[in-house]
């Protein structure tokens, strides 16, 4: 009885994320959801009811990917040139769609799923996306990815607050991590569909003092079977300074297989 | 003259910082110090100023590795299993120091440095050290590390609260990565002084659900020259599931040189 309990939970919420697989988000979210049994409160028939609601009409959750006042003149700068690039003028002066396209962010990766704005008040309320979880704007993790998918590349403004400090004065070492954990699992993501991380290696060459805006650009490098091999590298917002250097291996998984279908 | 000030405050800067040594701290502590000059306000006047002050008399800063209401059972439990092994009694019942050694954990790395807690009030006072950043107990890193010398140890028991969210429900991978670099950070600074932090190779096995208690025990790997090698694996509390897998190397640097003296 569990076992089917479990089943049609897994269905349902498979439905549910299907919107995940277009953006991309935190990576490992699909790995991660094969343990949901235990950590996520689901009862099937609160599932059901769920799928029943018209979520287009919700409202959506709150981006922190978009400007705000702690934003720094280079940050608001260099936002504003990616994205002028998502939406560009054809020779007829119709608008288009760039070769840029800003990722939206959210504070629980819950929120990325069709539905999940909602279902995020409902399962572990509390929880709040690591980089998302500090309130105070400024205080922390200020960001905004753009990707180009033809390129297969992703850059991310990032803007370092004072709650980030290792040694003093300068970003930590794991905040930095952290941000190239991000960047790089959104666009495996983005290019491959449900991926996990699998490896991340990383090389520090100079630190980041605090309050500065730093760009990490990432690519992909190559993709082999279920292997997405990412790079990125940190770098000031002249790309003149190199401060850290990475490489990460995500690995495609199958969604349902995850949630044990 | 700026080159003068500058030397002073290098040489005042370093002896304020003799402390630092006797414990670790979070990696690279000394090797982002070298550009404090233009992150770390200091004026020649005031580091004179301050060199003159009785550190003995002033308060200790508040040591957050210390239990608190939201400790989970599991982690007060391994918490009093190495606290005991911290001071022992001979066969004469006398009290002596055991093999292991509890770590102080504050939240500036600023800190740890004679007089740092003082200094913390004037430099740059808003800045808290990323894994201490969020007061509300339990909401995010509630951790403590014990290092055993004679075996070139270090453990640390980690209870990762709802803030740190990446897939839903379990810990984000970037918050995994902060607890590696700190706890191989600071087994390499107790190991060899004051060490940077150079690279960090981390595989990801399985999932860690939020709100659970998880072991990283770390251990030096070798030490050639400026290097030391370290290794640490996060497992459940009883070893049986491997979480995630790590090696770290940092390099041994000269605190004077890093200030520019």
């Amino acid at each position: 009885m569990q076992r089917l309990v479990m089943s049609k939970m897994a269905r349902s919420l498979s439905r549910l994320l299907t919107g995940c697989q277009r953006f991309a988000s935190p990576p490992s979210v699909y790995a991660h959801l094969c343990h949901s049994s235990t950590s996520l409160p689901f009862r099937s028939s609160f599932v059901r009811t769920m799928g029943a609601l018209p979520f287009s009409f919700l409202p959506k959750p709150r981006d922190f990917s978009l400007p705000n006042s702690a934003w720094s003149a280079e940050m608001t700068r260099l936002y504003n040139f990616y994205n002028n690039q998502c939406e560009v003028e054809n020779e007829s002066g119709e608008k288009q769609k760039g070769p840029w396209r800003r990722l939206p962010s959210y504070n629980r990766t819950l929120k990325y799923a069709t539905g999940g704005a909602y279902l995020s008040k409902f399962i572990q309320s509390k929880n709040r996306l690591f980089t998302r979880s500090i309130k105070t704007a400024g205080a922390a993790f200020e960001y905004v990815m753009f990707i180009n998918k033809e390129e297969q590349r992703c850059v991310c403004i990032f803007q370092a607050g004072h709650l980030l400090e290792g040694p003093p004065g300068h970003v930590h070492g794991g905040a930095i991590a952290t941000m190239i954990d991000s960047v790089t699992g959104a666009l495996a993501a983005f290019m491959s569909g449900a991926v996990m991380t699998a490896n991340l290696t990383i090389n520090y060459r100079s630190p980041i003092p605090l309050g500065s805006t730093v760009l990490l650009e990432s690519s992909v490098d190559n993709m082999e079977g279920r292997k997405t091999f990412v790079s990125c590298k940190v770098t000031s917002t002249d790309s003149s300074k190199l401060h850290t250097e990475a490489t990460a291996l995500f690995l495609s998984i199958k969604v349902g297989h995850l949630l044990g279908m």
